[in-house]
C-alpha cells in the first residue's frame, strides 16, 4: 500500500508526485524522492524495482521479508532492513522495515507494523538545513526513529524484572517468577537479535570505507550507532541479571524447602512426644503407680502440654516455627 | 554413481556428454560442463580427477569424507564442502555435497543425503541470463538450495522447544524433558557444526580477496551468507533457551520436591493428631472422667474429626493441599 | 549553573572572564579557556554551543544526559562522557561529565553528581609547567580524577564480599547472603557499564591515530587506560566470585537441609523407640509375665532411657546430632 | 636414542649416513638429511645442535621437554612442538615430539610416546615425487601422521560419553557417572591442549607470510589445519554436552529423591492409618459398642486391609509407588 | 634500600659504583649501570629519577605501586610491571617487580617480595658472551626468573584441586570441599591477574614493532611468552576444572540427601511396623482369641522380629540401609 511518493528539492518539499513520474523525477541531481509503502504487495514492489532501478536480491528479500537486520551495498546503492519491535499486551511484536537508498531517492516498505513514519517526514520537512542533505539523512531519520523507540521497550522489560527481583525474594509464587524469568530470557533475545546485527552493520556507515551516498553524514550514524550500543549494554546486562535471578529463585525453592522441613519436623515433635507419654501410660503393667493417683490423669495432660510449650517456645526461638 | 553430465555454452544446455568428452568440453572457453555425482566410489573419482585435473588432496578428501564444511582454494579452482542435513524421523541425518569449481567446470558429489539437486539444475536451466554467468552461479544455486534447506529445520526445532516448555512449566513428566532437552541440545549441536564453519568459508566468496573464478558473483555468495548468519541466530537463540530450560526444569522438580513434602506433611498431621488422641484414652489411669462419659466415646471420635477438618482447610488454605 | 570560567595563558591563570567574552579569548592562540558548569540548563548549553561553535549532536547528547561513557570527534574537537560513581548509603550514585575540548578551550558540564572539581582546577594551576600544555592536559586531569575515585568503590565492593563469603561460610542467615550477592552482582553491573565503554574510548586518545588536539599528552591518556584496565580486571575477578559465591551458597542451603533432615531423623528415632516400646507392653494378651513384675513399669521406662541413650551417644559420633 | 639417520636426494634415500657425516651432507644443497631420536639425551642433541646449528633456546626447550604445542621460526629453520596422544587403560598418555626443520634437514625427537614413525618413513619413501619436495614435506607428514590419530582418541571419548548418557537417563549409579563425566572432562582438557595452540600455531605455515622453508607446501599444512580444526569441534561439541550431561546428572538425582520421598509418604500412610484405627480401638471408654461385638476384631482388621489396599491402589495410580 | 649498583663493559662487571656517579657511566655507549632496590623509599626513587632522568608518570607508578603488570614505552626507554608470586603457608604473596630499562642502564625495584635476583645477576655475569647483548637481556633474565617461578605454584594448586577431588567423590567433608574450592579459585585469580596482563605486554616485545632498546633479542622474549602461555593454560584448565568440582559436589550433596532420606525411611519402617501390631493387640476388643493364647505375647513379638528381619534384609538389598 502506498502511502506517500514525495520530491524534494534543496531540502524543501516540491510536491507529491504520481509513481509513474519517480523515473522522471530521479534523474534531475539537486532532487530526490521519497517512496513510503506499507506491508507493500509484489506488483508494488515489481513497479518500484522497475522504477528506481533496484537490484533483484534486495527486491527479493523485500517481498519474503524476515530478514535479519543488515545493511547491503549494491554498487551505489544501499538496502537497509531494521526491526521494529513493539510492545502489545506484554508481547513483544517484531516488525520490519526495508529501506532502499540511492543518490536521489529513498523507499521504505514497512511490515507487519503499527508504527509510522510520518512524524519522520514531518520532522525532515520543518528541517531544510539537514534534510538537504539528501537521501542519507533520511536514512538516518528512519533509523534514528526506530532505535529511539526502543528505548522505552528496554526499560519495560527492566522493570519487570525488578518487580519479579521483589516477588523472588519475598519468596513468593517461585512457579510463577520462574515462568516470567524464562519468558523475561526470550524477550531480551528477541530484542537483541534486532540490536546486535544491526550495530554490525551500521558501524559500516561511519567507519572505515563508508558508502558514498552516506559520505557527510556520518557523524549522524554514528550518533546511531552510540545509541544501538547504549540498548545493547542494557540487554546485555539484563540478560545478566535474568540469568542470575533464575539461580536465585532457585536457591530461595530450596531454601524453602529448608524451612518446610523444619517445620514440619517440629509440628511432628509436637504431635510425637505426647504420643510418647500416652503410650507409657498406656501399659499394662500391674504395678505403675501414677495410674492410682487421683491426679493422675490431668498431671499427665498437664505434662504433655508443659513439655509441647516449652518444645514451641524452642522452635520459635531458632526459627524453626 | 553417476547422475547428469551436461555441457553448457551462454548459459543454454548443449547437451548430455560422454564422460570421456569432458576434458574435450573443459577446453572450450565459453562452455561448461556440470557433472553431478551420488555417493561416487573412488574409481568414478579418480576418473574425473583425470578428466577435470582436480588436486590430489582435495579429492583425497572427497574419497574419505567426512569433513567439515569448508572452502578451499587450489590454483584458479575452488573446492567446497557443504552439509546437508535432513529430519527424519525426529533424528537428523547429516550428509555431504563435494563440489570442485573451475573456470568451466562444476562437479558435485553428493554423500549419504537424500536430497537431489535436479531441481536445482531445472532451475538454471530455466534462467539462462543467469546460468551465463558459469560455474561460480552454478556453486551458488547449489549452496543456495542447501541452506534453504536449514530454515524448516531449525523451524522444527524450535517448535520442539515449545512444546517442551509448555510441558515443563505444567511440572509434566520431568524425566521425559530432560531427555528431550539434552537430545535437542544435540542436535543444536550437529546443526551449529554443519552452519558455523560455512559461514566464515562463504564469507571469503565476497569480502576481501575474492576467488578469481567467484568474481562478479559476490552479491549472490553475500545473499547466502546473509541467510546462513540468520540461521546461526536462531540456533544460539535456541541453545541459549535450552540451556535455560534445563535449569528452569531443574527448579521445576524442586519445586514439585517442596510440595510433594508439604502435602505429605499435612497428611502425616491428619493421621497423628487423632493418634495422639486415641492414644491419650488408652492411658489406663483410675481416674479419667471421660471414660465413664456415656457419649465419651462417640465425642472422642467427633473431636478427632473436627480438628481433622480444621487442619483440613487450613492446609487447603495455605496450599500444602 | 555556571562554576566557574576563567582564561589561562601559558599555564597561569589570566582571570575570571565573563560569559560573552568567551569567543574573545578563544581567538587567542596562547590562551584557553576552562569553564566548569553543573546540572545546567539549555539555556546555558545553548550559550555555550553559540560561544564555543559546539556540534549539534554533542550539545544535544549532553541536555539529554544519560549517555554511554564515549569520546566523540567533531572536526578538531572532541566530545567525552564520563561517569562519576559515587556510594552513597550502600547505593551506587552514577552521574555524568561531559567535555567539551577544544583548541583553546574545555567546557565541564557535571550533571547529577555530587563530587567538584574545584580540586583539579586547583592542582591545574600549581603546576603552570603542565596546565600549559592545554586543554587535553585539563580533559587528562579531569579523566583522571574521576577515574581514580573508582577505586575506593571498587575496594568497598570487595570488602562487602569479603563479609558476604564469611556469612556463607558459616552458613549464616542465607536468605540475606543471596539478597546482598544479588545486589552486589548489580552494583559491579553498573561500575562495568561505567568503565568498560571508556577503557575503549580512551584507547583512541594514545594509540593508533590520536585526535590533533591530544597530541603529545599521549603518555597521560595511557596512565589513565591503564588505571581503568586496573579498576576493570577487579570488576571482573569480583564478579567471577560473586558468581561462585551464589553457586556455593546454594550449595550450603542444600547442605544444611541434609542436616536438618539428619538431625529430624535422630529426634524422631529417639520418640519412636520408646513409644514403640509403650505400644508393645499396651497389648493386652494375657500371658504376659513382665507385666506382672513389681519392677516392670521402671524397667520398661529405664529400658526406654537406656536405648534413647544408647542412640544419642550414637547420633551424636556420627555428627546427625 | 638415535633411531634413523639417513640421507635424500630427489626424494630418495641416498643412504644412512653416520652422525658425525651430518654437517657435510647438509651443506650440499640438492640434499636432505632426515633424524629421528627417541628419548633423547642431552648428550645427544648437543651433538645434533653442533651439526645441524640449532638455536640455543630451541635445543633448551627439547631438552626441558613439557612443551606447548608450537611453530617457532629461528631464522632460516623451524623449530616444531607437537603432542601425540595416546589411550592406554583408558588413560591419556601425553607425549612430545619436538622437530627441527632447516632448508636441509629434518631433526624429530619423540618423548614418552609409544607411537613410532617409522611408517611415516616408509610412506614418505615410496612417494619421491612427494618427497622431493623437501623438509618441510617431512614436517607435513609427520604432522599429518601425528594430527590423524587424534582423530580415535576423540571417537573414543565420544562413545565413551554416549555409555555414560545411557546410565544417567535409568537414573543408574549417579555417582559413578559423575566421577566418569568429571574424568571426561579432564581429559577433554588434555586433548584440547593438544589441539588448541598447534591450530594456532599451524595457521602460520600456510597463511600470510609463510616461512621460507615452508614455501609451496602451503596446501599441505591447510589440510593437516583442517583435520586440526574437525578435532577441534568435535572436542568442543564434547566439552559442551559434558557440561550439559553433568547438570542433567543433578537434575536427575533431585528427581530421584522426589521419588523416595513420595515412596516413603506412601508407605508411611499404609502403616499409619491401621496404627491410628488400633489405637482407637485400644481407648478404655466404656462404652464403646464395637467392643463388644463378637466380630469387632475381625471387622475393624479387615477395616485396616480395606483403608491399605484403597491407599496402595490410589498411590500406585498417581506413581507414589 | 640500594642492593647492587654496578657497571658492565662488554658483558662483564666493571665495578661496583656509587649512586652518585651512575649518570657518568651512564654516558658511555659500550657500559652499561644495573642498580637493584628493594622497597625503595620515595627519596631513593627521586635520586634514581635524577640519575637516570626517567619519566615523571613511570617514577609515581613505582612509588605507589599495585600496578597491573604492563611494558610501557618512554620514548626510547621502557617501564615494565611485573608481579612475583609466592606461596607462604598456603597463602599466594604477590609482591611487584618494577624495571626500568635504558639503552645503558636496568633499574629494578622489588617491593613486598621475599624473592632475591643475586642468582640472576650472577647467573648473567657468569655468561659475558649473553650479557653484553645489554640491558633489553638483563630485563629478559630478570623476567625469566619471575616467571619460572610461576610453575611450581601452579603446580601446588593442582596437587591441591587433585587432593579435593578425591575428598569430593568420596564424599567426604563437602563443606570444607566447598571452602576450598572457593579458595582455590580467588587463588586461580590472583595468578590469572599476574599472568595475563603480562602475556598481552610481553607480546609486544617480540612481534610487529619492537621498542629499540629490544631489537636483537626478540627470541628470548618470545621464549617468556611462550612459558607464560602455559602457565595460562594450566590456569585456564584450572579454573574450568574447578568450576566443574564445585557443581560435582554440589551434585554429591544432594545425593548424600538421598541417601540419608531412604535411611531414614528404612529404620523408620522397622519402628512403625511392630508399633502398629503392638497397637493391634492393645485394641480392647472382647473377643481377640490371639490374647488369650498362652504363646500369644511371645509370638507376636517374633512376628514384629521376622517383619523388622526381612525388611532389613531387604532394605539392604535395595541399598537403602
Amino acid at each position: 500500500m502506498l502511502i506517500n511518493c514525495v520530491a524534494y528539492q534543496e531540502g524543501r518539499k516540491l510536491c507529491d508526485i504520481p509513481i509513474e513520474e519517480i523515473s522522471e523525477y530521479v534523474k534531475h541531481p539537486d532532487c530526490f524522492v521519497w517512496v513510503a509503502l506499507r506491508d507493500a504487495e509484489p506488483a508494488e514492489l515489481a513497479v518500484m524495482q522497475h522504477e528506481f532501478g533496484l537490484h533483484e536480491l534486495a527486491v527479493e528479500d523485500a517481498r519474503v521479508g524476515h530478514q535479519r537486520p543488515k545493511i547491503e551495498e549494491y554498487g551505489d546503492s544501499l538496502f537497509a532492513v531494521v526491526h521494529t519491535v513493539e510492545l502489545v499486551d506484554g508481547e513483544l511484536n517484531v516488525g520490519e522495515v526495508d529501506v532502499f537508498v540511492g543518490e536521489n531517492y529513498v523507499l521504505s516498505a514497512r511490515n507487519r507494523s503499527q508504527q509510522g513514519f510520518l512524524g519522520v517526514r514531518a520532522r525532515c520537512e520543518h528541517e531544510p538545513h539537514l534534510l538537504k542533505q539528501g537521501s542519507a539523512f533520511v536514512l538516518y531519520a528512519l533509523m534514528d526513529n526506530i532505535v529511539d523507540r526502543y528505548f522505552p521497550i528496554v526499560d519495560a522489560l527492566e522493570v519487570e524484572l525488578e518487580k519479579i527481583e521483589e516477588r523472588i525474594f519475598e519468596a513468593d509464587s517461585p512457579r510463577a517468577n520462574m515462568k516470567h524469568l524464562y519468558g523475561l530470557k526470550h524477550q531480551l533475545m528477541v530484542m537483541r537479535h534486532a540490536v546486535e546485527p544491526l550495530i554490525e552493520a551500521i558501524h559500516k556507515l561511519y567507519g572505515g570505507r563508508v558508502p558514498p551516498v552516506c559520505q557527510g553524514t556520518q557523524e549522524y550514524f554514528r550518533d546511531v550507532y552510540d545509541h544501538l550500543l547504549r540498548v545493547s549494554q542494557q540487554l546485555d546486562g539484563l540478560r545478566d541479571m535474568v540469568i542470575t535471578a533464575l539461580s536465585v529463585n532457585l536457591s530461595m525453592i530450596t531454601l524453602a524447602e529448608n524451612e518446610v522441613t523444619k517445620r514440619l519436623a517440629a509440628y511432628a515433635a509436637l504431635v510425637a512426644v505426647p504420643t510418647m507419654i500416652a503410650g507409657i501410660y498406656g501399659m499394662n503393667f500391674k504395678h505403675m503407680p501414677e495410674l492410682d493417683w487421683t491426679l493422675g490423669y490431668p498431671l499427665s495432660i498437664a505434662a504433655m502440654a508443659a513439655i509441647d510449650a516449652y518444645l514451641f517456645v524452642k522452635f520459635r526461638r531458632t526459627g524453626w516455627l
